[in-house]
């Protein structure tokens, strides 16, 4: 699967990942208004909503992008038909061809890991057949109950050859809490940063490893640091754009191929139509001026990447 | 909801939890082929088996104790019908008058922990309405991102009057490898549980703090000193049993007022009929065994307590 990232990525020119993070204020009033009147203004209604919106901008942005990455705790707040709501988002989005990189932060121990390991990426088994329950092709994976948090998802992800992007860095501002804390005259992240490429030397893809990890963009200096100690692990880099990451400083981020990052836009690609910049198409073509998004996307990233 | 539980415990005199993480494999075959010929051995199938074996040990031991852990994983990994089983057993337990801890062990950031804060203990605005989608008492939550991961749940236990319980040092073997790494001389788990308690202070209840941490059994100097960083937090204690935590080692982990601790047994009680100890009921009287195993705990921690 990271071998299909990577092609898709290089065969598209287009390093970057929409954020399928559906908040309802999000979704246009017309949207709602149709899966209120179907289902009531309830929890099946706002799934309805929030699936019928995804659904509107993955097909009219699919052909532009290698991947989408549903945020699970957009759905999950909907309980049973949020999370209905996001098993479709992630199978219609597998039959465009998409690859699917579920942001689900999870992390426990042992039978547990796995547990969410086999239900994410894997295949359950029940007596004497196996299922696929959720059914994505990368999941996002909290490291601070150590290894034993990890290999649990490392095993499942050597039997169907899918992937993790490890919480390194984060975005956010107060990140550095506790992962900026020296260690040995080391911030903790860079670490963390070790044990990712350590662990992604068990399963590696042609180029890159199946483990790779998630450093926010808005910490440039750390992501040139973290690149350096993990030169084979893809970044999944959140932060872009309304978080107040910049085209120019996410370089550092990719290596000398051009590749090793994936840049997420959530709210920046399917709100566009409330900015300014788009509000000409209107709330019912939102997800015209999501496409324009992308595009708009990927001319501001691959333009830094060329000046570099 | 920390007052609830504090007053549970001393009512019942057990400072115990039942951890519900029903491995297909605890659930009793006549369980699961009823369940399979109902709805076929797959995925619907297997969260009604779960479903089932739950709700036998809900009936067997409700009245002994204050409150149930059910761990999501052991759920989510049977997909939609899984998350089915899971909102029944809180359902279920909440008429039973159960304090129910969601040990979902989420975190994000910003609006993303909102999300989950909301869907788990609070209620998600659709429309001009509010419901409470998955409506646990209280939720484990990673702290790896910081304050930005927590305060979000933190709002949100304030207005429902609900409770979270941040990991700080968990009981599995390779939990040191971040979390006691020395940070000015002190492990990082020790600076967690210092902010665990400045976060409890901006919520508190009657004697204990609605911001409880997670301590493994199977660290009982950690916990001994984690105690005294940590006075009006109360600990909730994974590790028991099956782990190998011993009741001795964990007196420290409880106040002078002999409160402050709740200690978990997941297998240990839900799969007591396995245990040679409790083979007499046989796999039909599962949950009579659960009961018994639930009296024997008891007395094993009150029994550590007196001694003390």
């Amino acid at each position: 699967m990271i071998n299909k990232l990577v092609s898709k990525i290089s065969d598209l020119q287009a390093p970057i990942v929409v954020g399928l993070d559906p908040m309802l204020d999000y979704v246009p009033d017309e949207v709602k208004k149709l899966a209120f009147e179907e289902y009531g203004e309830n929890l099946e209604g706002a799934g309805e909503a929030i699936w019928q919106f995804n659904k509107a901008i993955i097909d009219a942005t699919y052909d532009l992008i290698p991947a989408v990455k549903p945020q699970i705790a957009m759905y999950e707040q909907f309980g049973i038909p949020g999370m209905i709501a996001f098993k479709k988002t992630v199978d219609y989005c597998k039959e465009k061809d998409l690859v699917v990189i579920g942001d689900i932060k999870r992390g426990d121990i042992g039978s547990t890991s796995t547990a969410y390991a086999v239900g994410h990426i894997g295949k359950v088994q029940v007596g004497t057949k196996k299922y696929a329950a959720f059914d994505e092709d990368f999941v996002t994976v909290n490291p601070y109950l150590g290894s034993d948090g990890i290999k649990p998802f490392i095993e499942v992800c050597k039997e169907e050859s899918k992937g993790i992007f490890v919480l390194v860095k984060t975005s956010n501002p107060s990140s550095g809490e506790f992962q900026d804390q020296l260690v040995n005259g080391r911030p903790l992240y860079e670490l963390v940063g070790e044990k990712v490429a350590q662990w992604g030397e068990s399963h590696m893809g042609d180029s890159y490893s199946y483990v790779g990890c998630v450093i926010g963009a808005t910490y440039p200096e750390m992501g040139k640091r973290l690149r350096k100690i993990m030169p084979k692990t893809f970044i999944l880099v959140p932060g872009y754009g309304a978080q107040g990451g910049k085209a120019e400083d996410l370089v550092p981020y990719f290596n000398e191929d051009g590749l090793g990052a994936i840049i997420n836009s959530s709210r920046g690609i399917i709100a566009a139509y409330k900015q300014e910049k788009y509000s000409k198409f209107g709330s019912v073509n939102f997800a015209d001026a999501s496409r324009q998004a992308v595009i708009d996307m990927c001319q501001d990233i691959n333009g830094a990447l060329a000046r570099k």
